[in-house]
């Protein structure tokens, strides 16, 4: 029997809840963990507020195998991330060597650029374990199974390839799609009898519109390829069955 | 002294999660919510999971002044959310009489078309009352203070404009901004002063890269036009005061 590992991404940032700032980090780290066989089971959106962020930090640790962070560990007044991580798992937060030689190693003139603000982004709760940032240096951290990142996506993705081999996943989940230009009414009855059928598996269904025609997109999950592509070919079946025209390349929503 | 007016949104759907669907509503729900004076406080994005659905919206309708939720209300097995908002306010979920004649509205020859699995969207927690669906008639709900809406972007949109005039907000955020070519770690100390002077406001920090040039935007958000104007103008000389060059249209992240 395979382990489920999941996952719990915290998307931290005013910015993302006034929808100012679209995120962007979800998809790709989704896609990122489903390949190493690690499950994103939720996401929560989060604002700037210290006994939020540190609440959510505890409850979402406790309850799945890995967190993530995405935000908050820039230089200014409203990155306060790495305050709440440390409180959070009530140690010190120091102002931590090796960060400071990696910042350093930003700077032409460190002596000069790396003022007080810009050293905020060294402090590191204590214990933590530095994730490199090849972008612009200011690192991120892993405190037991909480990794904190960048929240800019470039920076981010550059950090999540720096950990990715650290994390233990389960069997990946795989999946298989097929589009037809058929209402998700239509199908609806006998789509059911298939997911009771291929149990194993994850039946979605997304209607989607192109070109005004009316389509549905059904995209099978699951861990064992035969079940998927089982699957999908009975869903398939059922579109022609129903004299409806397949759609090779449906679009994604 | 005004109460802030705060809701959550849980967006449902594995599609969310496994990065296949970039979700939409979040954005548009934040901005619109803000002009009524609602504050998006928190967004979760949870699996179609029965249990996770019932925990989750009862956590959060005790905790905010209003939850709305997006997806899993179409005609297919994995449309569960009225199930789960049924289970979670411990009402049945009935065959609605006045939303089967809506959706009866959207056939031709709705004897033929009005099969079992488009009915499933005309059940609905007893003592919910109906949101119209003007795109494709099958209707959202409110139960409570939760608000159940579809997940097609284009779907939620008309539905929350037919519900917006409900909702009781307190004072709307406004809002300035600013952008600059000058680098976070630059700014970022007389930023966290004119944070300190104007309490009544936040005051957040963006980089940006635009053609290979380092910025930041600075937004400020407060009740007060008088506040929010102050501040921005004061950071607007703080860029100035470094020799750096003000952005007038400082890129969105």
């Amino acid at each position: 029997m395979s382990k489920t590992v999941r996952a719990c991404l915290l998307i931290i940032g005013n910015e993302i809840l006034s929808g100012r700032t679209h995120d962007k980090n979800l998809p790709y780290l989704a896609e990122q963990l489903n390949e190493l066989g690690v499950r994103l089971a939720e996401t929560r959106v989060i604002p700037d507020i210290t006994q939020t962020i540190i609440d959510t930090v505890n409850e979402c640790r406790a309850k799945f195998d890995y967190v993530f962070t995405t935000g908050g560990i820039g230089p200014t007044h409203d990155d306060i991330t790495s305050d709440c991580i440390a409180a959070a798992f009530g140690v010190p937060l120091d102002l931590n060597d090796e960060a400071v030689k990696m910042l350093r190693s930003n700077y032409a003139n460190p002596d000069v650029d790396l003022n007080e603000a810009r050293l905020r982004m060294a402090r590191i709760p204590r214990g933590a374990e530095l994730v490199e940032n090849p972008v612009s240096k200011a690192p991120g951290y892993r405190m037991e199974n909480v990794y904190v990142m960048a929240g800019v996506p470039m920076i981010m993705q550059a950090m999540f390839q720096g950990i990715k081999h650290q994390l233990v996943g389960g069997k990946p989940m795989l999946s298989g799609s097929v589009g037809g230009y058929i209402p998700e009414g239509m199908i609806a009855e006998v789509l059911g009898k298939i997911q009771d059928e291929f149990k194993n598996t994850d039946i979605g269904s997304y209607p989607f519109l192109r070109e005004g025609k009316l389509g549905t997109t059904l995209v099978v999950r699951g861990e064992e390829q035969a079940d998927v592509d089982a699957a999908v070919s009975r869903i398939t079946d059922a579109i022609i069955g129903f004299g409806r025209e397949v759609v090779a390349d449906e679009p994604a929503s």
